[in-house]
Order: C-alpha cells, then structure tokens, then sequence
C-alpha cells in the first residue's frame, strides 16, 4: 500500500481592523488593521512556525485587512515570494445598508431580535445598501471589472455559501490537489462558510461558530478535499485551548 | 483617426536594503528593507499619487526587498488588492562568489580594475558561487521548483538580460496590451536590463545607468510596447532633477 500525503489547508480570520475597534458594521467598507491586528498577523506566524505548518500559496480576499495579514505572516515567516492570488469571492459577507453604522445604536434602533436575524440569520440579508451610499461597492475600483449584477448591494451568509463555493472548487482546490499548502487569509463570515462545507455543520447551528481572529486553523483534507477527521472547526486550531476563549470573547462581542 | 492611448509601465527599484547599506555585495541574498528603504517605498506612493498614475497590475522578483517595496508603496495608494505576480525571471543579478562580501575589501583584494570589470562589464560574470557557499540560491526554497540547469550561479548584466526578456514578452507585455497600467518593482540591474531593451542602450554604455531607487520611471508604450518618445532613461522619472541627482550618488557609491 502507497501512503497517501494529506493536502494541508490553513484558514486565517485577520486580525482587529479598525472598524472592529470602533464597533462598526464592516462588511465590504476596507478598512485597515489596527497596531493589535498587526501583532495578531504576526502572533500566526510563530504559530505556523512551530507547527512547521508552511504556506507555499496564498489566498486572499480584495479586502486590505486581510491582504495585510497575510503579508505580515508572510513576512515573519520569510515567505513573502509564495505565489499570492486575491479574488472578491473570499471577500467578508456584505452588510447592505448596516455598512458603517454603529452597532450599538444599530441595535437601539432595531431592537435585540431584527439585529440578531441581520447578523446571525442564514437567509436573512440586511437591507440593500443605497446606490448614493458612499460606501456602496460600485463606487470601488477594485470591482470595476465585475459585472453590475455580481456586485451584491447585501449578502445573508447563504449569499456568501453560494459565491464563495465557485472560488474553493476553481481555485483553492487545485492548489491543494497540485501539492501546496495553501494558507486562506479572509473573513469571519467567508470563512465561517467555508468551515460549514468542510465541517459540514448544519445551517441552524452555524451562528454558533466563531472564528477568532489571527488564529490559524489547519486542515488535514484526503483526495476527496474534504477533513480526514471530522471534529470541532475549533479543534483544528494549532491552539485549541486558546481557540475556544477567543471564540467566547467574540460571541461576547457580537452579542 | 482614433487615438489610442498608449500603455502605462512603471518602473520601481526597490529601496535601501540592509546589505545596501552595509556594503555588500547582494544580487540573489534575501535582505529585507532599511527603515529608510521602507521611507522610500513610501515616498514612491507620494509621486505616483501626484502624478495621478495608479498600477493595476504589479510584478515583482521573489526577493523580499522588491515585494515589501511593492507592498508598502502600494498599500499607501490603497491599492494592496491588485493582482501580484513573481518570478525569479525579475531577480537581481547573482553575484556568485561575491555574495556576501564587503565592497570595500574586495577592492582591496582583487584591485579596481577586476573589480570594475565584475561590477559593470557587460559580459564578465563574477566567480561562480561555491557549492557549499551558505547562499548559494540551490538551498533556498524559492527556488526549489526550478531545474538545476535555471539557477544561476554567477551572472554578468548579458546574462540578465537573457533570462529577463522571455519574462518581458511572455508576462509583462500581455498585461500592458490588456490595458493595464503595469508597475515593475525589482532590481538596479533586472531594470537596467529592461531600460537597455526600452531605451535602445548598447552595450558600452549601459554601465553609465545608474537607476536610483524608490523612484519610479514611467513609460508610454506604443502599440509595439516600445516608448513613444525617445529619451534618456533617466528623463522618464516623476522627478528628473531628484533622479539625475540620486543616480549621481549611486555612482559615486558604486565607486
């Protein structure tokens, strides 16, 4: 019998960025780390240092945050020259109109119950953020080339399922089935979708998954691409210990 | 008549390295940027912003100080989400067996006329790098999917400029004909080799370029990617007088 290498993938949620500092909506609006997420993008790499866990591609989003991560993990690990590949589809979930509100006054206006549906409902978008929204994503040069109707104006996380899987089946898969490890640097949300398929975590159960930001979870998947173990998305953690505290302070945070 | 416009190429040496400014000699060694190296990167961001010239697309060498130039000048210009790409094809030239080694004691040891000659001789390739040298490029991982024969293990500035151009013609020019405004951000002599080719230098004059760095040289291409004006290379920078200065030091410097 031949023994089969698995193909190794790494999830990594980027760290703080501004907007979560000042309890914002984010969504598509780009906003960049904070001195803590700088420190968490490099936390990541000591991680993956010594678990000797290596990226030899990366993937991110067309959002800076998480395009930064992943060059400073990338440079604390001396890797910087690994072939970097970008794409809207790993982009966070869009927040429609909720873009650049204050969560708390959000929450005062709506009451408690519309703002859970908003932020943790699986086919519950946001309203559709305004064509004169300053942050309305076909102001953005970075999607210029996409066709109007591929722009969401809101996205429940189902939205995010559906335009995320083209991306993992086109392009992360065939790195991983070419030999690499590839790293994911991304979002709560996009990443949140992809834990669902690979941990294959039931619709009504996924709001109970919180990705901790600048913590690397790595996967052991077979040739079908998906987990030779099944376990808890947060037990791959290369700190799981650590994973799951931080994974309470963000649902804490969410609220 | 229709106009058409022409093609944008910017053209970016990286900035101060750490050998840079400890007198080595470099070529294939990863260093990594100076604080000032980082300030220039900066900068480049500053001009290009004035002269309202956005990069859509950037390549880069797989050397750290090219592709953390790129990064921090593009990430000033709130352009980090453009598409990257990297090959070895944009390196500096491999100094061989003089990597490493002090500028000022290698003078003193092999004189300045042998020196020149391996500085700035057109087809004279310093010593081949030992086998066992710790730089030797065969021990590092970037360039592990190369076939022995590709790695260089000397190169003089002909050298270069074979192993640049079918990077030019193949990946660098379909960019531009797509219309993209393409910036190249490498090495003094990876884009002395371009600027010979585009400027029409010969030979024996190529050695009087000195391309200083952090200071972007943009070109209009025609539709056969070659510049629409003839001028001096230098008369391509945002800041011509700055540059003609800079590179007057890098001159000196070169000794």
């Amino acid at each position: 019998m031949t023994s089969v290498t698995p193909a190794i993938l790494i999830l990594l949620r980027h760290g703080q960025s501004q907007w979560n500092a000042s309890n914002q909506f984010t969504g598509w609006y780009d906003c960049d780390l904070t001195p803590q997420g700088e420190a968490e993008a490099q936390r990541t790499a000591q991680w993956l240092t010594q678990a000797n866990v290596l990226p030899d591609v990366i993937h991110t989003s067309l959002q800076t945050r998480a395009i930064r991560t992943a060059e400073l993990a990338l440079a604390q690990l001396g890797r910087s020259w690994i072939p970097a590949k970008r794409h809207w589809r790993l982009n966070e979930r869009h927040y429609g109109n909720l873009t650049g509100l204050d969560k708390a006054k959000t929450r005062q206006k709506y009451g408690d119950e519309q703002l859970l549906a908003w932020r943790r409902g699986y086919r519950t978008p946001p309203p559709p953020i305004a064509d004169d929204n300053p942050w309305n994503p076909n102001f953005d040069a970075r999607y210029a080339n996409l066709t109007p109707d591929q722009i969401p104006q809101s996205e429940c996380l189902a939205d995010v399922v559906a335009r995320l899987m083209p991306y993992w089946y086109d392009a992360i898969v065939p790195d991983l089935q070419a030999g690499h490890t590839v790293m994911v640097s991304a979002h709560g949300n996009s990443l949140r979708a992809l834990a669902m398929h690979l941990d294959q975590i039931p619709e009504d159960e996924i709001a109970g998954l919180n990705i901790p930001t600048g913590m690397p979870l790595v996967y052991e998947l077979s040739q079908k691409m998906m987990p030779l173990e099944a376990k808890a998305t947060l037990a791959r953690s290369l700190d799981p210990v650590a994973a799951t505290k931080a994974a309470e302070a963000v649902a804490k945070q969410a609220g």
